[in-house]
């Protein structure tokens, strides 16, 4: 290793349009939200790998000596397609976990040391991985994949597989696109490890930042679009993924004539949206813009209301912000868990103040953050808050 | 005149499905709704013509020998198509009403004088017709259309162009198709005289009562469907039909790929309405049927909160009655005005009660009524209420 201390920091990810209709081969936009998953990785000697992951309580090593077995008989991976099984069944083994505990700790534990083992193949390396996220996990909002990607950029940097695009003059700096691309493709064996069969969508948002555009299978990052200021909600009302998927999916079935309007509706949404994002990016965001964007996000939000996928908490969310002036909609499964609320860049600061309050009253949880935001980027230390700081050096 | 007294009511109307979609040549479904207008006609010896609309204090009489000159002239009705402008004109001038007065009272006084001048062209007879409505006027309830159809029934009954179905054995009664046709026709002419350009709808309603589609300018009845036990709400919050008709297509002028699509599917909830509806008759009301036309409901108030029509108000109304599992939407114009709540035949009694008087203490109007009721009956007096005999009874 030429460099003895990696900084990266990867985005988690929202829905700003098309969640569920995508299901039904629509477009969807995603987008990354700068709630960010902080990963420090330090070359050490003492012959262990280490991963603290304070978020979870979770801090194990590993001495290097008895990872080296787990490898033998590896075949090559086949260009980084699926996970390779028999490696993963001897890391259960080799760590205790058993066939079916998929819960998040022993999820994150595997995915870093088939990462590790297989990026570090030739000749495993004593280092001590720490990461700190500023996202809940569970929340639809990317945390998995924001974890996959910040440790597929440090250890393929680590490596030397990619290049440490930092140099003295910056705080903050990203990878060439080829690079992206193998940290993406790294990063999404991480997220079928832990999730079986991922869209892609969350690691691509976490990898390439700002605005993709999602369709059937396709996923395309947009070029230059605005960063903009939202409030991130979690309702912290749990449900169930699946059973809201299979709900939209009962329903189109029983009012396919009512329903399927509905999903070429929300389509036309989301291409509406990009349009709009690509003009502001043009002209500037002006004010007719953000009424676009109001428009847009509160008719998702009723047409995502016939679709089933509504909660009263998140009617409370848009109520509260819109008593100010303010849309929000659900992101993701629905049925509870996140919204978002779009500010403006001119929305008054002790304003957003009186809003989050009043949403924490509720018993929710908010942030004030942006969507759009750089994607996986190496730091200098001169880059991070002194929080983060301290939680990552505290290892 | 054969007999010295009638008696007839005749229901209001409610959009149940398709309000504003049907402006873009989608199907709606309008209903009566069992809140009546009543008419009470008197032969007298006076020699006047009094009529007595106590709902808006206008209580105003005429010699006979004054309005007889006015029909000098007259053309002949050319097939009930439109009123006799100069005849209107000259009611305007005898009754000292101006040109550009089109408040409740003035555009009473005048559909009632043109349709007795007309109907009574031969003869001019001596009577006085008193009317009393459970309707709120200018809420979209079809105030005026059940004032028509009552004076249309009444005035042809006396003048012996219909016959007076009603025998001794019976409280109330119906004419035979034939004369609800002329009924009809008569009131859509009080109609055009008080609003320039009705769609037609609310007369035919208030004439055929029950459920009716509307698509294209064509008005079918449908065969029997069942009565539905709603609660009617008025929000009193005011609003412009006018502006709420050109905001929408505003919308679609400027969303035409978002909202071609959401008038589609509400012309497909107005068809699987109409489905239920006809399946619920030959079937039997079972739970599964109200659950569907609970689920329309719900559709449709998301529908028209994308279109622009919804108000807080009516987000109001929706959540207190959600909260003890009753749906509800808008209906007529939106942005305010009334809402519609299905109740289902074993809905609690207690539970109506508490929920009307949470929504009144919203600051609403609200009567618990039913829809699909009969159109226009002729009554004996043991028919009526004691409450509205007494009103009628009073002039």
């Amino acid at each position: 290793m030429q460099t003895s201390e990696f900084l990266v920091s990867a985005p988690g990810k929202v829905i700003l349009h098309g969640e569920h209709s995508v299901v039904h081969g629509k477009v969807a936009l995603a987008v990354s939200v700068n709630l960010r998953t902080h990963l420090r990785l330090q070359a050490t000697s003492s012959g262990d790998v280490r991963i603290n992951l304070p978020n979870i309580d979770t801090f194990l090593s590993w001495e290097i000596t008895a990872l080296q077995p787990l490898l033998a008989g590896c075949k090559e991976q086949d260009g980084l397609k699926e996970p390779d099984a028999d490696l993963l069944k001897r890391l259960r083994e080799f760590t205790g976990i058993s066939d079916d505990s998929t819960d998040t700790r022993s999820m994150a534990v595997l995915a870093f040391l088939y990462m590790y083992l297989t990026v570090f193949a030739g000749s495993l390396a004593s280092i001590t991985v720490s990461v700190w996220s500023e996202l809940p996990t569970g929340a639809g909002l990317g945390s998995s994949a924001a974890y996959n990607v910040c440790l597929s950029a440090a250890l393929l940097s680590a490596r030397g597989t990619i290049s440490s695009p930092l140099t003295p003059q910056l705080e903050s700096a990203r990878w060439r696109k080829e690079e992206l691309e193998l940290i993406n493709r790294w990063a999404f064996m991480g997220e079928k490890i832990i999730h079986g069969n991922p869209s892609g969508v969350d690691n691509a948002v976490g990898t390439w930042g700002g605005f993709l555009r999602y369709h059937a299978g396709n996923i395309t990052p947009l070029s230059w679009v605005p960063i903009l200021r939202i409030l991130l909600t979690n309702t912290k009302v749990p449900r169930s993924t699946k059973v809201l998927v299979s709900g939209v999916k009962d329903k189109i079935n029983k009012f396919p004539s009512i329903m399927n309007p509905v999903l070429e509706s929300i389509s036309a949404v989301s291409v509406t949206c990009e349009q709009t994002l690509t003009e502001m990016a043009a002209h500037g965001p002006s004010a007719d813009y953000y009424n676009i964007l109001e428009e847009l996000i509160d008719i998702n939000q009723h047409h995502l209301n016939v679709m089933g996928v509504g909660h009263s908490s998140l009617d409370t969310l848009c109520r509260v912000t819109l008593a100010r002036g303010l849309h929000s909609k659900l992101t993701g499964a629905g049925g509870g868990g996140c919204g978002i609320t779009l500010l403006r860049p001119e929305t008054d600061t002790s304003m957003i103040q009186s809003t989050i309050e009043e949403l924490k009253a509720c018993g929710f949880d908010c942030w004030e953050t942006s969507i759009g935001a750089p994607g996986v980027q190496q730091h200098s230390s001169a880059a991070l808050s002194q929080d983060i700081l301290k939680i990552l050096n505290s290892y």
